[in-house]
């Protein structure tokens, strides 16, 4: 068994996705939005087959979950996508030569491109619609737990093409089968890009094993350093905002790093805002000694493990450090290159932080919530990039292009 | 034995070589260029020892030959890095989010770029210049071939550094040894960015087994049509030049791909052209038989194989084919996506050849060769990268360059 025929027909289709127009693109889009409105019940009936697979008590259940809200939420979605620029298409340079070549470059689709993800079935619409958006072909490797949701989704996608009487196969399902993973990341020749969209786990599973390129999404180990300058009340409110307000995702707050001679004051402040959420906290020897003092009640001594690790829960690390080099250091070693603030008043210490720290996207003095392709005005994002080529951060439609040199001659040649 | 302290002391010199002023850069790649002058004598000398240990009949003998003239165009070329404008430090996009937060994105550095090269010692200065000029750390891994060249060149270089008082491991020569490349191709932690330049077997090597992400640079399989419109004379000096004017470089013609309407013309005009070079020919059925008519006198009935072959020799393959849908038929089989033309009065044909070709590089009426930073105007060149990701066609000077979220706040916090 294997899935090359699924590949080799992605890599043909790619000749018509490239050539949908402006007019096409939005009329696929508002069918498919559409499409998912009329069928909301056969998609939650669908849904609810893999629901029933999963245990109650398995975390990913919320996540598996589509309920009628959620899938007109995925409609909007779509029509959002339908109303952004399209990014390939673009004149980026442009040249003429002394002896009459003209030398163009502009931006075109990227081709193929597959999405490996776990159990979130919104991922299948999102992605789909970004990749038609773009004139891309997409390959969607979702999830066992997610397998009849998914189907579902991509049989009525599929349906919306043929009413076009478009090629169908721009866009895919691919078996959840773990056996066809292998022909799926050494793909060179039908696959131009992979995206992994998901678990920590997942993500170094295909960066290491992939030979088609990657791009890394997703996993952030997020540092806040709370410096000698700062505010209190604002860094308080930072900190908590950073890491209460949506503890599951990537830019969620990981670490807090106080200022040593702030532990006191801060702590007394944060401690019944984190109290509140039930945050268990796993503290440093200094940290631990005031939040203990504090009664906080949900404490831990921090081993070493437990920096640069990514919660994605109510838990965070606390560490006491000297000053900003100190800081620095820290999060040069346990960062995952994703999102880090500096809370203070000093505006040469901030610039400091915002050019020393080597990561995606870099705050001062705001939750690290912020990053986020919509937040930063780029529309529906696939992930967080934290790899440095091609797209860091938000990664989003204007990054599902490559680039071509284009050179118009008259018969000219090299001398 | 390890080169970990080595990875790490570039991952520690990324802070200094992000910081060097545009005033340091300049003195620092005319103090190179001066250096190299000035010691003329004892690289030449420390060539002579890497040239011993080579036999005469090695065809990379004259890649590894250094001479004094040779020695004076590196330093020109270290001068004219000097005077290309710096691809940091550029603002890309900017935005205030109606809360009050500043977000930014601006190019930085790469931080650690590794090249992995075979025998060349002109790559150790060229990258090391263009690395320096965009304020990244240089890890380079020549060849065993090279071995005292290059300790010589990187030796003058991190003389010149220290000379300044800056950080001498800004650039660093690795062990030739082939047992560190594993260490070097997964050093994720300390490593941003590979780009191996050399054959085609380099290439892969470093693909396969690299998790660090790795730009690739160099095969070139190149193809180009003449369609049944063409002016014969213009297509016979467009392949011959594609071909002869420099057939050991990654943009020079392999395949020759003839409307089979023009075979007896063409290759009548054609044979005379290539036969002055002695170049080889592999010819499929149709043009063996025009061709054998001809008298070619180094003519050889073509294998499968010899078909997206590249030669980077006086050789290529012919073959007819009946119009432009067989011919990108073949390219889209054939091709390794770097440079490919077609030769056509037919402006409708030439725009979808244009259009519907996948490669870094597609050309109209002109030869092959052009395909080239310097033509384009993008300065001297690390190769020409043949993957769709960050850098397509060119890799130069702008590309050494990753992104940054900047976002500066006054205690904002997200819903």
């Amino acid at each position: 068994m294997s899935i090359v025929t699924q590949l080799q027909n992605a890599s043909l289709a790619t000749s018509f996705a490239r050539k949908l127009t402006p007019v096409q693109k939005s009329e696929i889009l508002t069918g498919i939005a559409d499409s998912l409105i009329e069928n909301i019940a056969i998609i939650l009936s669908e849904n609810l087959r893999d629901l029933e697979r999963m245990p109650d008590s398995d975390p990913k259940k919320d996540r598996l979950l589509l309920t009628s809200e959620r899938v007109a939420d995925l409609a909007t979605s779509v029509r959002a996508v339908a109303e952004l620029p399209d990014p390939s298409g673009h004149l980026l340079y442009e040249k003429e030569l002394p002896n009459g070549l003209s030398v163009q470059k502009v931006s075109v689709p990227l081709g193929v491109v597959g999405i490996i993800y776990e159990s979130r079935p919104n991922v299948t619409i999102d992605v789909a619609a970004l990749c038609l958006r773009s004139g891309n072909v997409c390959l969607l490797r979702g999830g066992s737990d997610a397998i009849f949701t998914n189907q579902c989704l991509v049989d009525l996608i599929r349906r919306v093409l043929s009413s076009y009487n478009l090629e169908p196969n721009m866009v895919q399902l691919l078996p959840a089968d773990r056996k066809f993973m292998p022909e799926l990341l050494t793909a060179t020749k039908y696959v131009d890009i992979l995206i992994p969209r998901g678990s920590q786990q997942l993500i170094e599973f295909v960066r290491d094993n992939a030979t088609v390129p990657v791009i890394e999404t997703g996993a952030g180990v997020c540092h806040t350093y709370i410096e000698a300058s700062a505010d209190l009340e604002t860094a308080a409110a930072i900190i908590s905002n950073a890491k209460v307000s949506r503890p599951s995702v990537c830019n969620s707050l990981d670490t807090v790093l106080i200022d040593r001679v702030l532990a006191n004051g801060l702590l007394k402040l944060l401690a019944p805002k984190l109290a509140h959420y039930q945050v268990e906290i796993f503290a440093d020897g200094d940290s631990f000694a005031v939040l203990a003092e504090l009664k906080y009640p949900n404490l831990k001594a921090a081993k070493e493990s437990d920096f640069g690790r990514e919660y994605l829960d109510f838990k965070c690390s606390i560490k006491c450090v000297d000053g900003i080099d100190s800081a620095l250091d820290h999060i040069r070693t346990y960062s995952s290159r994703h999102s880090e603030a500096i809370i203070s008043k000093n505006e040469e210490l901030c610039e400091r932080f915002l050019q020393e720290v080597d990561a995606a996207a870099v705050f001062t003095n705001a939750s690290t919530r912020f990053t986020d392709g919509g937040m930063f005005g780029l529309g529906a994002e696939i992930g967080i990039s934290t790899q440095k080529l091609h797209a860091r951060g938000p990664f989003a439609l204007e990054k599902l292009v490559t680039e071509k040199w284009v050179v118009r001659g008259q018969g000219q040649v090299r001398e």
